[in-house]
């Protein structure tokens, strides 16, 4: 089986892959649709992000969804055939965080395509995967296995859009509207937001923005003042989902946000330099979010339902084997959202 | 009458000072005690704190007690020789935030001895001040004056308490240990703390903090590796009173809190560089906190009742006339923890 | 003037009315459509409800919306001809309730149509009705005064669904489809439930909620194991809105919550009895839930922007003169869902 | 070895009880202090309680502690002499709401002492148990067996508090002064409440509760006006912890809480009729409270470290051969508040 590896930065290669029979409790999946995602970049770019660095080759991918090749001893509820989507993550279970019941903070966490462990655990973007039943959950009838696809980062927006406490009625900012920033327009629009204003520095992700159910979509870049007409009294936004790892943004974004609003980051973005003062003046909350957990099965549901759609962030797919060329268009973000690998 | 005014850093005079005859609902009290802040400290020294600077000269002073000397007309429920705190805050009562009960982000507070706004809120370092009646709490009989001048930080210290959610059976770390971090563990040890260590670059305030309860007390300029046993995991403290409004102390803390753990940022710091992703990763929550507001109240029933005992923090008391002595004693930090003027 | 005034249990009469004109800070509007709540019905049938009730005759209705007529001095952002919304709620602002921003627990509330005081704020079934400005609340362009008119009881299920906490990706079961359990289908799908069922005892309106959203409606009066699918492990759903005020429907939802779960009891029914063990073991929450406050604006917002449509709601219209025959309609659940008088 | 085991209602016998060598990790503990709780007193005079029933004869008690006696193979942090306390709860860890962090919702709990399950799973008042190593807590060298014994009802105390919300400056009322509600009494000073009310029908649990930190405490027997002071407004208490079971207890305390406020209900009762309209009024939420989960190695610590102290409801300790008098006095409550058998 083949495999989309990478051994440096830019040194990405397809390259055969050992395939393993399933072993008791596990599940041979046939991957059909898998996205890159914005970390598959760093890794492709840069080898890593802050202290996570691959360290061996590694297959990258964890956006994955394809059809069930075969199942291992002592797995009764899947077969052959059924649709799935993966999770890519699998909680020890038994941690501390575990126990508590926040399993993305598990201390033994296998995530794959991640190098955040030694030796690296393997991500999905192959020909085949080989995981846990658990891992796998079927899919709606209705749902197209690229759809499916992109239950892990909507998994993400779900979670974090649970950080952020109730949205109902509630005015939202979203700085940076890559797919992680367009997932949060769609999950605040979901959540009964009574307004959703987008900021970036490029115009195409605003464009989808507008689609997504953005009230306003901004390029910061030519209109630095766009936003003031939220800078009444001091400042009116409820909450602030920071998808772009950008300080300026952050920062621009503090004097808008109402006394006691809540930011939640996604973006990862290392050192930032912030006015303290203003979040101790304004009593804001900055929370960090972090992956997902039960939130997995609840985007496969919603979207299964067709309460939530993504189908307008994914801009292209492309097989697996022009990995290069999709790296590329998806680190455009001129011409492109969500890309997809197909195998 | 006389007052202690700032008229630019270093330049702490005694003036004579207008002394108006209460007018309706207004009363007149003859200040008896009033304890220097660190914004007092800031006005001292700096001429201010972050775009907050002395425009005009200003009355210092805004956590002060003493006795009613004269009530104004439709004041029915005071009476002169009533020992009174006086609540250095009056909020508008009109505005969005008012009405929505955050009066503390009162968008035209007037706050005594704050350059904020211009004209300043003249401060309560003076014989006599003459306030709207609302602005003065009659105190119990076992409390000195003294100690009714501790309520506003006392005031400050619940309202950060409440920012961090319930402190019952948590692991409480507090950094910075001048009188508000100090409170933070009378604090801390009065809501429930399982535990709680604190953390300062000097010794003096250490040996008061094992007084008021401090589970453990570490000089971290002398022992950088103090912290090292809560460092198991991903960290272990579940809420940070961050009171030193260092850089380095916070970002040293970031390592230490348990996942989701909250952090209440007490400490005015301008600009700091904090490692985003560690937020991110670990979802902590930091959150700012601001002055106080039915919090005033509750200080005076909670010290009144017995319950809670802030004389072992006030370690001098100077007459007003020997302001600059008392404004230098309480910068130093080896010497002093809370320094009180008497009038 | 005209008004539709209540003088005992059936007895519904067009009295002629005073007509003030607006005094300084009060607006005239032109009542032009007023919907009849199920308060107006129990005065109707039973001349009160509790301890509540009609001791002098009184103009009902607290559902309204029409164009102003009149400002009076010192109103500048008014202007006759404006189409507006009529907020029936009038707290005094300064009890300790309004002060803590809980305006809906007033200690001092004048709210139209209401006999709770003596003597009883009159409503707002009436040609006209004089009120603070305050109180009236332009509405956007492509809002309908029908659909204005529904703002109140939208303001009490966008207050009811707060009670709740998030509701995005949650279960949620509605007991009891009037008017106000209708809503709760129309905000649980606003605020991202995942699923909604709703129970009643009559077809009709299970209809509209099934063209509201409901994932599925049930009429438990012909099925009492409809629900059965839901009752696995110790029962599924997160959140029930209890909207029948049926002692029979609350309980048997009990054992249909998951642990945790949250129990909003928006109807009202005097006494009822109950399994409080099923409550200690599983840890249940009933939470009451009364009126609303700032929710009033938030429900014309969200209609105004298309966020939200009422209009299936509104199941008749009739002439105010003839409003005998329109209670009665509203009394019928077979026929009616939300009955409003023109005038 | 011998075990204290429930017949019939009345019929508690003293029988001979197998007493199996620890497997894999497991240990033997050699009972010391077994307290009598609430529930041991309803199997004892009404074999059991709602639908739990005893159905087979039952070795009672879960509130023990003693000295391990042997290790099982695998358990290499225990040893033979350690003084520990014991769990008698032992939640699977895989179900769904084990999973969620729920343990105490156990969908398959096996809890010491209970007839919840079939065979029912055997008490603590034995000679010796043998349990999961994960069940034995070792104590702090300073704390006696009889008050680690107290660990369990301690537990239930602070989830109970929990549910509560932060406590610290609230004004609290217990209804109902049993060795729970003496114990929610002690909490809810232990976790900074401002007042603290108690009432009961029996003067003597009254007496320990002063002792125990309550600002009053009153016999609703003898003065049924005596919280007539709290009634103002709408009723001032933020927090009541019904520990009594008895509706009327319940009802009344309805009108002494302020809008909001919070009643954790903690005694089991059956059925109990309440005037749900004031609930909705006043937007009252009644929390259930079920047992505990991590609060057990809390407690321990928190007694451990003389931060919470139970020693003053220990009243009486007799010989575990003598415990139908044990039980009997007991159920006396002008004569005992928690009464452990010694072993």
């Amino acid at each position: 089986m083949r495999a989309v590896v990478i051994h440096a930065p830019k040194d990405l290669r397809i390259d055969n892959f050992p395939d393993p029979a399933p072993g008791r409790g596990e599940v041979r999946v046939k991957i059909a649709a898998g996205g890159i995602c914005g970390s598959d970049l760093h890794y492709y770019h840069h080898g890593g992000f802050g202290t996570v660095r691959i360290q061996q080759p590694m297959a990258l991918g964890h956006e994955i969804a394809g059809v069930i090749a075969a199942v291992g001893e002592g797995v009764s509820h899947l077969a052959p055939g059924m649709r799935v989507a993966v999770n890519p993550s699998r909680p020890c279970g038994v941690c501390i965080h575990c126990s508590e019941g926040l399993h993305n903070q598990c201390l033994d966490m296998r995530f794959m395509g991640s190098a955040m462990r030694m030796p690296h655990v393997q991500g999905g973007f192959r020909e085949h995967v080989t995981v846990d039943a658990s891992q796998t959950i079927p899919i709606a009838e209705g749902l197209s296995l690229a759809e499916a696809a992109m239950a892990e980062p909507l998994s993400v927006c779900l979670h974090a859009a649970k950080q952020a406490g109730p949205l109902m009625g509630r005015r939202v900012l979203v700085t940076g509207c890559g797919p992680i920033g367009a997932l949060m327009v769609v999950m605040s629009r979901y959540a009964g937001a009574a307004e959703i204003v987008v900021t970036d520095v490029a115009e195409a992700p605003l464009t989808v923005a507008r689609k997504l159910g953005a009230t306003h979509a901004f390029n910061v870049a030519n209109d630095p003042f766009a936003l003031d007409a939220w800078r009444a009294g001091k400042g009116v936004f409820d909450v602030l989902f920071e998808a772009s790892g950008n300080q300026a943004a952050l920062r621009a974004a503090l004097d808008l946000m109402r006394p006691g609003g809540v930011i939640v980051q996604l973006g990862l973005g290392s050192e930032m330099t912030l006015p303290i003062n203003t979040i101790v003046a304004k009593e804001l909350q900055l929370r960090g979010t972090f992956r997902f957990d039960s939130e997995f099965e609840l985007a496969l549901r919603l979207m299964g339902e067709g309460l939530i759609d993504v189908k307008p962030l994914i801009s292209a797919s492309l097989p697996f084997d022009n990995a290069v060329a999709a790296f590329e268009l998806a680190s455009d973000r001129s011409k492109s959202m969500k890309v997809q690998l197909t195998f």
